[in-house]
């Protein structure tokens, strides 16, 4: 017999795997014995009000681990062969729990799934020829050699310059280079955070970002973005009442909804986040590809104080697949972050911290921006007038000016990622809402990223999705309009 | 004043470090106010009888901070300049405690500090025409591009398929790439220890592995290494009465003894971690760098639950620039950790695992591990040579057959980090002893990695310390023979 399945809508864990962990616990326990029958997918889907494609995921991953096996026609029966397959350990048992990925959403032939930079406009010839560079260099040697954690001094020393250069380093202020923003966010938190603490972030927000800390055990509180980024209010009441530790803003072009803080709430910003003593961290991994507006300096320009911790990243304006990302902060900062980075990788891969510095060096880096530039204006000019044709009616869209996607939001209440299978059994796939949520659940939402995508494949994809979820929308509309008002009891 | 100081010899924390946080807190508090004159270092260090330079240690460190100032023949003062000079935060209240990197040690002319090849050995060619190839591949676009955690799936594949043909990969069993071999402890230490469980480690241990736990709050207890590796009784008895949760060991050139256990023991030592139930994690990064005897199977290879969790890296056997090492492990463990890594650093980065593919596909890491092999013959012959002329009375040492390091340990009890100074005023550098400890202390040990000198430095540095650790010895003597036994009370 299957234990009782008790699931939150309210958690960050997504249900499909809040079921797998409590028939994987129930299975490993022996409260469900070796060799019993489990409930059919869709009767199981039926008595726990699920929709059917969650409980075949839990299926599979049960399937996975070897804890049950499934015949076709027959059913799912408890085999335990993780346990019993080695006269050894219970991994299951041993294992911490972990933070699992976002369910895996195959890339369709549109795919809108992703926010990165489409590898049809990486200029290969350019980077060839700075690898050549690089490796025929005198440096060579020193390159392939064991570096120190805090990065490749060239590098290091390009961007301390070049950040005081544009007023974001002070003189107090050092770089810490890090595998990616990724690992930037996972350093401040090992460097900032405790288990308990109070960590304040955007909602909706990019899982890695929203994960790095709960890993930790910080306790996320979420602000609600809107179309010019993070609301000051909540903010303003939230920091009041829950006087968090850390408070991270993607500041620019925020994944998932593309919106930005314009100037003078930067400035409202930094006075709040300086009044109530909060750790400010800004994730400014978009901010150079602005597209159209008026630059905005970013808060660590606006900084009276110093404080603010800036990240930045080559990974959206140049490679994602070379992992280099930095850090500007005050040198007791920066000092802690590269001890703690020494015990969790010994310092980032040199070669592409190198190949990078070369890159930008050389003024390619600049060209390709460029270029980026000219691409990312078509395309986010496409995706706009693509869901002011396609989704007008029926959702409502954020109206980025830069950056790599927008965010819609369906009037009429759904589950985008139910609609997920659908919109992919016609070739267009894109990320649900409930990935990005924080506090509130976003189920009506989803991304949109753009960015991998040319003009004319946005529009025929933003098209599918219009007839889609318009339909799903007259089809709730009706349901609604003919099911009577409950009486308040 | 000065708070009351107390220091723990027993401390992983080294003792200049102990004090460092000890004034720090008090200066942060506002227990000594700004402006207040601390003792001269000569007059603290007798006070609490320590080494000039360990009062020196940690004045350093404050003075970095902008805690004190020190104006020469006036002593030093309390400026807290770090909390003053923004009307900011207050950094050193906020940032977590660190677990710092051993006390720097600065290259000498001939040093012994680092645990790496020499540059000079690296094959330049060789890799300039790997990076050519790999960047006119047709696969470079999806090298640039975003890669999954689990690793770049063709570096993956072969590493699966060749830990399959050696008989360290079962079919149970699954690949994950990682940021070299600090990672693979590190996302070892997320995945399977939660703060407070006991991890059982070599005693003298490299820094990183210790730490690596250490961060995670770990309790770290250590087994004593010997000439032929861990100590299988010491080992035996810790596992009835701690029952550790994971047990580290390096099987071959353990960093830093370079001591490797036994084809017989290998398989009691596989009898007791399988008696225990504990997860057993072998270190095999130096396993490649035999230079004499008998290649022995890994634990792995002989272990027929399948449950030993292997670590691999790239960074010893060819360039420690380039970041990857990779695990073979269970599935249901690769698995969790790839879900780990995910919010660790996304990926490893993809340029060098696709250099180190092609590298090892051509065939040039064999060519290159041949030349790293008889270079590593040659330098070990003259380590070994050199220890027996120059430290034959005062100290006894290990006889590797293979790896980067040998461990001396003299004698006459001294502390060989208070004779580093001296050492590296005649030009040779080496790792003192208790930069290794666990549970005991090493003081009057040191490593010395001989791999990245030719033999006539090797000869000459290992002379060098012969004269200085002989006179010491001889010193030490001479005092012990002239104090009368204290009386027993």
């Amino acid at each position: 017999m299957l234990p009782h399945i008790q699931l939150s809508d309210l958690s960050d864990v997504p249900r499909y795997r809040q079921l797998y962990d409590q028939i994987r616990l129930a299975i490993v326990s022996k409260a469900i014995p070796d060799g019993e029958r489990l409930p059919a997918t869709r009767e199981l889907a039926g008595q726990l009000g699920l929709n059917r494609t969650t409980v075949s995921a839990a299926y599979d991953l049960l399937i996975n681990d070897g804890l049950i096996s499934g015949q076709v026609g027959r059913g799912s029966f408890v085999t335990n062969q993780a346990v019993s397959s080695n006269s050894g350990l219970n991994w299951q048992q041993l294992l911490n729990a972990g933070l699992p990925a976002p369910a895996f959403v195959a890339d369709s032939d549109i795919s809108f799934v992703a926010s990165r930079p489409s590898e049809l406009l990486f200029p290969l010839e350019d980077f060839r020829r700075t690898c050549q560079e690089v490796i025929s260099s005198g440096d060579a040697a020193n390159i392939l050699q064991l570096g120190t954690p805090a990065g490749y001094a060239p590098l290091r020393r390009y961007l301390l310059e070049a950040a005081r250069q544009e007023g974001t380093g002070r003189p107090t202020d050092d770089v810490v280079v890090t595998s990616g923003c990724q690992q930037a966010l996972d350093l401040i938190q090992r460097s900032l955070v405790s288990a308990g603490n109070i960590v304040a972030i955007e909602d909706p927000v990019y899982p890695g970002l929203k994960n790095a800390f709960a890993v930790g055990g910080a306790r996320l509180i979420g602000v609600p973005v809107g179309r010019d980024g993070v609301d000051l209010e909540a903010l303003a009441r939230m920091l009041k009442s829950e006087r968090p530790r850390l408070l991270v803003i993607t500041s620019s072009f925020q994944n998932p909804t593309g919106a930005s803080i314009p100037a003078n709430a930067r400035a409202a910003l930094l006075r709040l986040a300086q009044e109530h003593r909060v750790v400010l961290v800004e994730n400014d991994i978009y901010g150079d590809l602005r597209y159209e507006g008026e630059r905005v300096p970013t808060l660590k320009q606006m900084d009276t104080t110093g404080d603010t911790i800036l990240l930045r990243s080559f990974s959206k304006t140049a490679f994602p697949g070379l992992r280099v990302g930095w850090i500007v902060a005050p040198r007791e900062v920066t000092r802690r972050i590269a001890e703690a980075k020494q015990w969790c990788d010994l310092h980032t891969d040199q070669l592409s911290q190198a190949v990078l510095l070369r890159f930008c060096e050389s003024g390619r880096l600049a060209s390709h921006r460029a270029r980026m530039l000219t691409a990312g204006k078509e395309r986010l000019r496409a995706a706009m007038d693509a869901c002011t044709r396609h989704l007008g009616g029926i959702a409502a869209f954020t109206r980025p000016e830069g950056g790599m996607s927008l965010w819609v939001t369906f009037v009429v209440r759904m589950d985008t990622a139910d609609m997920l299978s659908r919109a992919q059994r016609e070739g267009v796939a894109y990320l649900p809402g409930r990935h990005f949520a924080v506090t509130k659940e976003h189920r009506s939402s989803l991304r949109l990223s753009f960015a991998g995508l040319p003009p004319d494949r946005i529009e025929q994809g933003v098209a599918v999705l219009g007839r889609l979820f318009g339909e799903e929308t007259r089809r709730l509309r009706a349901v609604l309009d003919s099911e009577p008002e409950p009486a308040v009891v």
